[in-house]
């Protein structure tokens, strides 16, 4: 069946997250809408993976499968009329026939944004931490999440995925645009639900001092949700790419 | 008297421009009413120039004089907490004796911020521009507007500046943070009231083809707003930076 796949940029601070759901607006129900509209008949979205409620997107991927022709170009156009100028349509592209958005990713990466300072334009997508945490020893915590482990510890505790290893390819954290910036990004083959807040709640208390960068390795061999650190909060969190075996629309 | 220099940013989406006006709220006015819980008494704030309603700031700055005595730390602090998210203190600093905000400022620096793609997250400082812009166009045209002129041409018909004439050290078109964002720098001694949304009007005119690049240097000479191009939307606008003799604070 002819598959279309989608890059997608989202504000997620007036959304219930990604996926539908009965409490409030969804990114994935908005998009559903506008295609319904713009195709003139319902079809079904399939995201790389869900946001929480609060997270933002700047290269989620979805796809869908429909019999009728879509034109791309116009296509993209038409969305971008009918959504909501918080979800913007980067690019409309024909996949391959089977391509599944969330079962063909290879990679993901997620950015957290941090700044010591205040910030009034950035408010939205960046979180204020104040004092300034110290950056290498939160460094030297984030360095033993590299490699494949049992991400349990940082993992939303209702979650039902039975299979909780992932392979870290990245996570670091390096000043962000201005002065007072600093971001963390990540980036591994799959992510467990709260992952990414959770492993950010806990290296910011490494950064405060209140535990040392070598507790990491304890937290992810407890494989228990209480030995790690709180979720960071939802708004600092982007999800920057998605990557494939095939170039990204 | 005992003089007070603030750094401030602020989203301008939901302000009535920096100056105190009795039809909407103002960023002048919210700074005046914060400073005059946070100090017990009223002070009146002088900013280095006013913005428009819907224009941003990452680096307005303002003072303010009064005998009492001033933390510059703990001020910041109490106006962070005082002010709504949209405004941000990013610096307090004591300023030398008869410090002026605005006559003392020696060059004015402003950024537009344009992308040819939708954006979700930059909707509120990013002006979406389709298709594509000539920008090697647009910077031929921007070159012509370096130098002294009188910029009568790009000042707001009912300004009431007699002296129209302003050094422009630096106007350049150039990529953004991501593919498909572009932006304009220009900075001077000074800018008329709409002068940078006249001239950025203007130059995409060229960057679309409707007017040559030449052009521009027979706007100037007309000093008359009807031969430059309509004012573009104020929300691409920022206040990027204000520089002193002395360092800024």
């Amino acid at each position: 069946m002819p598959t279309t796949r989608l890059l997608i940029e989202y504000d997620g601070t007036d959304f219930r997250g990604w996926q539908i759901q009965p409490e409030g607006p969804t990114v994935q129900g908005a998009i559903e809408d506008a295609l319904a509209v713009a195709l003139r008949h319902p079809v079904a979205v399939v995201g790389s993976g869900r946001t929480d409620t609060g997270v933002h997107a700047r290269g989620q991927v979805a796809h869908f499968v429909t019999e009728a022709a879509v034109d791309a170009f116009r296509l993209k156009a038409s969305l971008n009329g009918l959504l909501p100028p918080s979800i913007a349509v980067l690019a409309v592209a024909p996949a391959p026939d089977g391509f599944h958005a969330r079962y063909d990713a290879r990679r993901r990466r997620y950015v957290y944004h941090a700044a010591t300072e205040p910030r009034a334009l950035d408010r939205r997508t960046r979180v204020h931490l104040w004092p300034a945490p110290d950056v290498d020893a939160m460094n030297e915590a984030a360095r033993r999440l590299v490699g494949r482990h049992d991400f349990s510890s940082f993992c939303r505790t209702k979650s039902e995925t039975t299979n909780r290893v992932c392979t870290v390819r990245l996570a670091r954290w390096g000043p962000g645009a201005r002065p007072g910036d600093f971001d963390f990004e990540v980036e591994a083959d799959r992510f467990l639900h709260g992952m990414v807040r959770g492993i950010v709640g806990t290296l910011v208390e490494v950064g405060r001092g209140r535990r040392s960068p070598s507790d990491v390795a304890d937290v992810l061999a407890a494989r228990d949700r209480r030995a790690a650190g709180p979720a960071a909060p939802p708004h600092g969190l982007v999800l920057d790419r998605v990557e494939y075996d095939a170039p990204p629309a």
